[in-house]
């Protein structure tokens, strides 16, 4: 029989053993990293923008010069200068004086205020009637004020995004080091199994667990490596987790993962050396007969081989294991439902149900998907699933849920 | 002046202008296929499973002969058999026979239920006892219950997913049409950017806005094709546009979108080729200064120089360009939730305001960064925006609001 770990002791024990996983890093052109974790903590050397800088088109003036004015009441500035992008000024704005300042240029030494071009009125070459009055600091952007010189701007384990790489740009970095990727091996065993390129025999089924997971793991920045699929035979298994146990950081299997004479993954994962199995069985519907197992530091997990429970052991077990060895303080987003009808559970065991969801009055509503619901069409129907603990009997309609992205 | 357009028209230009554009497709391997988009309806030349499979380990009987067993009152069977994963059993099931049926093996001809092991005594060899009656169909999936041969599995224009590989594999499918990944130009005008490498001097900055849009395109699907960072030269930009037009399916300029002298980018749009400039400034802040022109039934898209904008107009408008143009049916995921305070908009121009997630009592509140709130660092820490409308002068905490990823 298993011996079955809730769904709270086996992350818990995830935790425990993959957290001080050692994953190299590297150096990479910032334009590819988008995906990938930093592997500490980043401080700007520059204060952004790092120099004062005009947010209008208009003429940099001394701001107290423009007070009082109006339309019927306006001053005159002599324009003494102009500031060109990218450049700065030579002219020192006094008082009565006025340098062209298109928006984004440097704000020149003096001024402290810039009055829109629409508020200046040209009277005559270099001279402007400015007939608005404006606040000192009034449309310019202060040296430091988005970022301060010093200050952390990326934080270790950081999942980079689009906007990562804009805000490592503007700070001067153009690569990054960030954790090499995770190379996770996976191998299929069943003596029914076949790829789906074959022709199909009676009995026979195809390898939709090994393409699902080939998917998955590009999904969640980790390298897949593809060891085929093996028949049902305890020395060949072996031989080849081994192999790849070598070559990867993790191995993945399906397939013979429970406790009958033709699962040999348990005996394969306690023969690669200590700890070997340290959960055989999950409360958990789909998927109690998972496996989770160390080896070399590394982890060696043998899922069932029921496609859907591949899907979602995958998501939410396998996925943690990925973010505790990558140190990813990146939280997951789940996205948070209403339940759109009563639903109940079996007792005793944690449930994943998938669900669609429906946008109604504002409101995101989780419709689970019955019948015979855990099967990879409705999966693939499905917006994600919810967790339904092991000591709920169900869900009332309007229940609060939190969906996890298939 | 900019001839403003609403965020509902320009949206409405958009999909006049580029419902229609052809993207060429490809066929490629399965396992390389995630994220992208499907060109054709995929059915289904197979049931799934296309035989009846065990979902125990147990002995196939027919039904009937158990009805009425108890542990008191066992009903003897002969094992004349068993099946072989991958394989079928050659012995008819009749009554008070059995064959032993492993998870997922093929039920043998007769057989019209399995009972499992755990149900089945060995009293000697070859001869179980059976104590507990089941029904006919019982630990049965019957051929087809998943899938039914000739339906439709995947549809047109789905972006492709983990879990859609696995059902495609299941099917017998290892290659896949999709469209080609759209290639779209990028090019950065502006005398004071420089590369991030680059010593700063006053009055330059960085390119930011190059790395957020490569990184952008490639989380949204697309091949990005830099093209560099050009002067504010009329000449020098229609040159390079042209090029990049030649050679892309799209060509999005960051800088010089306004009206003013150094704004070349209307210009040289209305330079390629009828229609030209189609929106030439929104009614939304930030990124009000936005172009979207058309050229060749391609789009050129002139986004402001300000790096938050870009950001709120890449994932808002230049997103729902690339989804028209691969007719993309994957609604995108956004998250609902609930103001976590009041806050006051600006009449008369739609707000793309940041926001950050918390989850309160199971409700997802959302918190928007104010303050100087449109720069990239703030972006950075945000979860995404949400989008006020024109007509709206705020938010009361407690509205619902649509959070857009970033």
């Amino acid at each position: 029989m298993l011996r079955v770990e809730s769904v709270e002791d086996t992350i818990s024990i995830i935790i425990d053993n993959f957290s001080d996983y050692t994953i190299a890093s590297e150096l990479i052109e910032l334009n590819h990293s988008s995906g990938r974790v930093v592997t500490s903590d980043i401080y700007s050397n520059y204060n952004i923008p790092d120099f004062d800088r005009s947010t209008v088109d208009g003429y940099s003036i001394v701001a107290s010069d423009s007070f009082g004015t109006s339309d019927s009441i306006p001053a005159e500035f002599k324009v003494v200068g102009s500031v060109a992008m990218g450049d700065i000024s030579h002219c020192v704005v006094e008082s009565g004086k006025a340098v062209y300042t298109p928006t984004g240029a440097s704000i020149p030494d003096g001024a402290d205020g810039v009055v829109m071009i629409e508020y200046a009125d040209e009277l005559s070459n270099n001279v402007i009637l400015v007939n608005k009055s404006i606040s000192p600091g009034e449309n310019i952007i202060k040296t430091g004020s988005d970022i301060k010189k010093g200050s952390l701007v990326v934080k270790q384990g950081t999942v980079l995004k689009s906007i990562h790489l804009g805000l490592l740009a503007s700070i001067g970095v153009s690569r990054v080091e960030v954790r090499k990727k995770i190379k996770a091996g996976i191998i299929i065993t069943g003596d029914e199994i076949i790829s789906p390129e074959c022709e199909l025999k009676k009995g026979q089924i195809r390898n939709s667990n090994g393409y699902f997971l080939y998917g998955a793991l590009i999904e969640m920045g980790v390298e897949p490596v593809n060891y085929g699929i093996i028949e049902d035979n305890y020395d060949s298994i072996l031989t080849l987790v081994q192999a790849a146990l070598e070559n990867c950081d993790m191995v993945i299997l399906t397939g013979g993962s429970s406790v009958g004479l033709q699962d040999h993954t348990s005996k394969v994962i306690d023969a690669l050396g200590t700890p070997g199995v340290l959960v055989h069985g999950i409360s958990v519907k789909p998927g109690k007969p998972t496996i989770i197992g160390k080896s070399k530091g590394k982890p060696v997990i043998g899922l069932p081989g029921h496609p859907a429970a591949v899907v979602t052991i995958t998501n939410y077990f396998v996925r943690k294991i990925i973010d505790v060895m990558q140190s990813n303080t990146t939280i997951p987003q789940s996205i948070h439902a209403c339940m759109g009808i009563n639903y109940g559970s079996n007792n005793g065991r944690a449930e994943f149900l998938p669900v669609q969801l429906q946008v109604i009055d504002n409101q995101t509503i989780a419709y689970p998907i019955t019948g015979r619901s855990f099967q990879l069409f409705n999966l693939a129907q499905s917006d994600g699933f919810i967790v339904i603990p092991s000591d709920c009997e169900g869900l009332a309609q309007g229940a609060e849920v939190t969906v996890y992205a298939i």
